[in-house]
Parts: structure tokens; sequence; C-alpha cells
């Protein structure tokens, strides 16, 4: 390793501008120096540490994967014996590892009722194109094969890959790339504060999302469509509960077309929401669940897709009449990230997470509510468990948005670092979001709560 | 972590059967327990050491990726140390880590010339994806929205994604799946074995593929092909190097109508060929390099796209007229990851694997042709640096070859892996390949190359 003497050493800012390319990053402020970059070198609980000594809340959990908090021991202690033990070898023709197989057996009993096995990748985005695999795959067991076309929503996020963006409901991630690929389609987002007609109740909205749904289906032919895909409650699009009513709706619609529920629970799984799926949260009946972030609380990266008993049925089918399956990941199931994936899901229960988020989920949107409701810029406050959001208005009374140049939650998540807590301008709306760490205490979540007030006071007086 | 008292232990067993999703394996027989399962807990060099305590020469470095071997105690101490400093940050908005940085600027200096930015991912499937984003981005940055289609041939290996399978030229990969999609096409296999026109020579197939190249592009038109894909050799299509004057052929067509070359080293790359790179070894020149296997011989999941100075000026140029790029995932260059990467680089260079491989792995493929090229099964005998491949045929004088339901190659597999030497039996046709750890010495060769003769032979006595 080189010399890290400390702050006067720059090699590495240096090599930063010159050789390393950062996602959803502007690729020329970057290269010349124009943007700040930032180096991090440590973290405890909540907060993170850079090379410079600088110390940040991070309220929104890195990229709300760091459910446990950062510095946890014990699951270093359990990557580390991993490590030295065996770091690799691969699951392929019934090939298998201590962790992965404790891991599995672990995420099933932990998972809704009728969930049977576990197929594990990397990341979020792999593991729905791993359900889109599925689904394909069943339907042509089923001979079925003009059922193929799947429905996510407007404002979904599923990935940043080519099917897996296209799967994505927001501009950023389609522009430039040519996406939306293929069969995807996207129905309405779930979203009432933006709903078009402000006159419709949450039940009205929840009413018309379903409506939505179905002549879409009616109108491609209930035929092809193969399979709906959405988070319990939106996430990076905006962090947003469904209205009142919403999944039962929409998930009457899907069973009487015999079309799948596929769950993405990326953001959602191991506690988030207070308990340890969104879709016991919601009341869910998924066939097929996307895990990842919170299954390692990112300490290594590990992704997965929780397959029901129902569809497990058909793949066996299938393979009995066509032979092994035709997918798998080098790295599926990888030793040392299932060692972690343990190890966080022990600590969730140890630390008992889930009690926490419950407790202090509530304070916290309460705290923000409370000192942000009746500002004139903050057209609402909402969230579920350890996740909130405060979406930004230029006009509260005639819910009148900025425009996006004026990049305002940009400008308020710069002015709540300089205060040293770290929230996300999400990225389509001016909506400042939080997903701290599960382990978030009431003094952290007051720390939070004066940073956004103060920061959307300075930006307000800037404007 | 559970009580694992030994072989008697069975729960794990049980677990597998029940909840383990296993990538390529046979669910049906595999949750039935009627095929082996094996739950593999250490390693050392080239051997591996499973529960029972059955210990085998992998000659096959897991999946073509435990490039250093296996039980490196530098790269696991550089994990453990990074994971108790700082497991996980986010590299999105010019956000990074130490040892991200540090191994952007060692991967550069590897690189071949002209390369210029590194975008770390996790498997190659996902850098694969990646690379196809950033061609249709750059195609759309510089006004050819029509330039988008891209070429890789039958039998290359891209992935196990529904893009990235579509890349990939092997039925087992398309069928069931519907894949390949959209604006992916196949050209014809470098595979000189299996020409179809057994009077050519190697220099005229050669040009008989650069041909077949180039009437597909004048069929599609030249202004709809954006990038053409391959492996400096097949990799998972049958270990096969291209025919002499292959490269030099199809690089003057891909130069002639502007078109890309993606080049996929995700086994090559970091020495499999006894240079860092393949691209190095057949004198190519990329645009885009796929890196993932070798980076970090499996230690952890990391991958990458290398870009090259003349792609990242347009990208830089995109950034400027439409913001940051809308891609990333949020184990982008994870630090845990990139740590195990740095230590993995310099082990290399320490042990100076690429020598070994230089010297090694002549070895290996001169004593598996001095035992077998004249055995009547034995159609060819071939390789280049530490990869080696058996193709076997049912008649040799008229190249005649098994019928797949046969499965004669993976019975040979299965006699080796009874003699203590694990091969694989690549997908598509009845081939054993090799690709062991760089570090395999010549007795260790020669254990491999014992148990490949008698197995072919005990097969063959049982045809």
């Amino acid at each position: 390793m080189l010399d890290h003497s400390g702050p006067t050493d720059n090699h590495l800012h240096a090599w930063d501008r010159d050789h390393f390319f950062h996602p959803s990053t502007h690729m020329a402020q970057h290269a010349r120096g124009e943007t700040p970059n930032r180096i991090v070198t440590g973290g405890e609980g909540v907060y993170i540490v850079d090379r410079d000594g600088r110390r940040s809340l991070d309220a929104f959990g890195g990229l709300y994967c760091v459910n446990v908090g950062y510095g946890r021991k014990s699951i270093a202690d359990a990557i580390a014996d991993q490590a030295h033990k065996l770091a690799y070898y691969h699951a392929y023709a019934g090939h298998g590892s201590e962790p992965s197989i404790e891991l599995a057996k672990m995420v099933i009993d932990r998972a809704p009722k009728g969930m049977s096995r576990v197929f594990f990748g990397l990341s979020g985005s792999d593991a729905n194109e791993t359900n889109i695999k599925l689904i394909w795959y069943v339907n042509n067991v089923l001979g079925r094969p003009e059922k193929k076309k799947i429905i996510s929503r407007w404002r979904g996020y599923h990935g940043s890959g080519l099917m897996t963006g296209s799967l994505t409901g927001l501009a950023g991630f389609h522009n430039l790339f040519d996406l939306p690929l293929g069969p995807i389609l996207h129905t309405e987002a779930p979203y009432y504060f933006r709903r078009a007609d402000r006159s419709l109740t949450e039940e009205q909205f929840a009413d018309f999302c379903a409506a939505r749904l179905e002549e879409m289906i009616l109108a491609e032919g209930p035929d092809t469509i193969a399979a709906f895909v959405g988070e319990p409650l939106l996430g990076t699009g905006g962090i947003v509960p469904p209205p009142a009513g919403y999944w039962p709706k929409i998930q009457a619609v899907l069973k009487k077309y015999d079309i799948l529920l596929v769950v993405d629970e990326v953001i959602t799984g191991f506690g988030r929401l207070g308990t340890m799926f969104g879709s016991d949260f919601y009341g869910l009946e998924p066939d097929l669940i996307t895990i990842a972030k919170g299954l390692t609380s990112a300490y290594a990266p590990l992704s997965g897709v929780i397959v029901s008993e129902k569809l497990w049925k058909i793949l066996v089918e299938g393979s009995d009449k066509f032979g092994p399956i035709g997918h798998g990941w080098t790295y599926s199931s990888h030793p040392l990230c299932a060692a972690a994936g343990v190890a966080n899901l022990q600590l969730i229960d140890e630390l008992d997470l889930l009690a926490n988020v419950r407790e202090v989920g509530p304070y916290l949107r309460g705290a923000l509510a409370e000192a942000l409701a009746d500002h004139p810029l903050v057209g609402e406050v909402r969230g579920e468990g350890m996740l909130a959001a405060v979406e930004l208005v230029k006009d509260k009374a005639d819910r009148v948005f900025f425009d996006p140049p004026n990049k305002v939650s940009v400008r308020v998540a710069s002015a709540m670092l300089e205060r040293g807590v770290i929230a996300r301008a999400m990225p389509q709306g001016d909506i400042i979001g939080f997903a701290p760490p599960l382990c978030l205490t009431r003094e952290e979540a007051d720390i939070v709560v004066d940073a956004t007030r103060q920061a959307i006071e300075a930006v307000a007086a800037s404007l």
C-alpha cells in the first residue's frame, strides 16, 4: 500500500481526477477539479470520516444501504475470518460454501410466507435481471410464449443496467441511453402529492392507479403481460409511500389477469420499514422478491432473488424438461459476501433494530414535520419506517414546483453537508431524502432535523 | 455462526437442498438430492478442500478467476484491514475511497496504451452492460443516433444477463430466455477446428471471418453498427485461440467503418496469457476493455470497464452538454473489493506470475498434447498462456462430433474429479477446459495431465 501520510499527500486526489470514472458524476467537472471530491476513510455508527478529518452524520446510510451503521466489528470480523478461510469458490453445479447455505436458510426464515429459495447475485440490478429471466423462463415452461411484457411504474427504481434501467421509471436513467427497451411498460406512479387531479382523495387516487393499470393490461392484452414490478414504496423516485388502499387494489388486478408480482425490496428488505420486509408491512404476496442493500448492510456486495414455492415448482418442472438452467454469475453467492450477510442479519436481530425503526423513524418524521411543515417552501413531509422525504415547492398553495435548473434540492443538500449532515437530493424533483442507518437515535435525529431546517432557511433566503 | 462440528452435521446439506437456488444447476435433481452437492471450506495454492475433507487440484481456478491461487494471506489481510477500517462508502458524485482510487491508478498503469479511466462494477456481466450504455451514450453525444447495433460472435461469452447474455453466442444461455434481444448481431466464431470448409488454411479462415464480418456490416449498413465485442480468444465458447492473422484483419474492417472495438478481457486480463492483457498479446487497440476475474483473483467481486482516452474525451463532452451521467451501481468500486484488487495486483507482480504463465502454460499444453494428441477420441489439444482445451471427437479422421446427449465431456470431467482434479466440461461441444491458477507448477501440471489421460481412457473404454 502507499504511504498515506496525511492530508498533504495529494497523489490520491490527482489519481482520482485522472483515472477514476465515478458513477453518477459530472465527468467533465470532476476531471477538471471543478467539483469537490471526497475520499472517505472510516465510519462509526451513523457517522463517516474523510481523509481530511471531516466527520459527517450520514442521514442517507450510504445509498440507503448501511442499515446497521458503519464500523460494526462483528461483520468485519466475519469477513476477515472468511477471507482467511476461503475467500471464494463458485456455486455452479451444486457447489456451495458454508456461509452461502446458512444465509439462504436465514433469508427464507425471515421472508414472507410462501417463499422457498434464494438465488444470490451482487447488486439489485443483477437480481432484477435474474427476475426477468426467471419470469420469461417460467412462461416458456408453462407454454405461454406471448406472456412476456413487464409493467413497472413511472418513478420506480429497479437498477441502472439496460433492462433494469428500463424497468426504472426515471428520465435521468433513460435519456442518452436509448431506454426504456423492448417489453417494459410503465404505469402511473402512486405519488399522491403529485397527482394530476388534486380533487382526488387518497383512496380515489389508489382506485385511479389500479384502473390505469387495468386499462394498460387490457389494451396490451392480458395474455401478453407476464409480471408487475414495484417497490413497496417508491424509493429513488422520491421516497413516496403509496396512497391508502393502493396495494390491495393493485394485487386484485394482478390476480385477475394471472400476472406475477415482483416486489423490489432492495431498499425495504431487512428492516427499513420496521418489519423484516416491506411485503409484510403492506400485506403483499410476492412471487419474487428482490433483495440487496440491507442483506449485508453494504459491508460486501450481495443481492438475491427470493423465489416463491409456487414459482419454484415451475422452475423444477423446467429443469426436469430442459436440464440445468443457463443462468449464473461467477460471483453468485460469493462466500465473503455471504459471511457478511450472516453476521449482518444476526446483528439486526441482536440490536433489535426493527424496534428502533418503529420508534425513531416516526420520531424523525414527526420532528421534520414539526420543524418544516409550515415552511412556505415545504410542500410535504412524508415517509415510512426509517425513510423520510421533504418535498420543496415554489408555491405551496398552488403546488407549483421549481424549475429543475434552479437545483434547489441540490443546494439544500449542499447546505446540509456544510452543517455536517448528509441527505440526498433525489434525482427527479426537489426532494430531500433521508434513509439513515436503522440505529439512528433520537438525539441524532434532532441533529438531522436542525441541519435540514437551517439549510432550507439558508437556501430560501438566497432565492 | 452455527456449530459446524464436522461432516456428520448435515443441517447444511438439508438447507442447501431446500433453500439455495444454485446458478447453472439442474434445479430438480439438486433439490431432490439426485446430484452431488459439494460444500467447499478452504483452499491453498491450486488445491481446494471440502467439508468432507476431500482435496482437489482445481485446474479451472474456480471459474477461470482464482489467478493467484487459493489461500493468499496478503489479500485476505488487505480485505480484513479494509473491512475494519471502512467496509463501504459509495463513489457517486465524486466520492471515493483510498483503495478504489489506488486501484484505478494501478489498472491504468498496467493497461494497454491509450487507456485513460476505469469505471468499476462487480461482475463481467455488469461491466459489459456499462460498455453498451457508454457506446450508446457516445453515439448520442456524437449525433449518430442510428449507429447503435453491436456485433459479437457466435461462441463468445460476455455475461449471463439479458443484454449481456444476448452478446453471448451460446445456445444454452439463449434458449428458454428469449435471447438474443434487440440490437445484438452475431458473426462467425473464429474457431478453426470447427470451420465448415476444412480445406481452408488458418490464414484463409481468418480472411473468411473478416469477410463475413464485413458482409454483415454492409448488409446492415455501416451507419447502424456501433461496436464489435470480442474476447482475445474464445473462452467459455471452447477455449479457442483465433486463427493466425485473425485480429489484424478484423481490426482493419472495424477501422474502415468507424466501429468501436470492445475487448472482453474478463478471462485474459491480468496475466492469463502471460502478458498483462490479452490486448497486448494479440496487438489489439481497444476503445473499451472489460475486466473482472483476474482483477481480484475472485477474492472479492469486482469488475471494471477501462475507457480509452479517445472515448473519455467524448464522455467529457457529453457531461458538459448534458450533466452528470445517469449510470452507477450502489456498489461501484466497493472499498473492500478494491482493497482486494490492490493486494492481488501487487501479488501478481511479486510472484512474477506472468513469467510462470509463459513457462508452465506451454509445458502444460505440451504435456497434454504428448499424452493425448494421438488418442483416437482427441480431435485437438489447444490453448494459449495458462489456458488449454482438449476437444473430443467420435471419429478423428472425419472430425465427427459426439451427440450432446452422450455427455462425453461431462463424463470425462467426472472421471477426472474422481482422480482428484477439477477441469470443466465446456458448455457447448465435448471440450475439456483447463484454466488453472497462474501459479501452477510443472509437477502440478503433470498431475493434471495424468488425470486427464486416465479419465479419457476410462470413458473411452465405457463407450
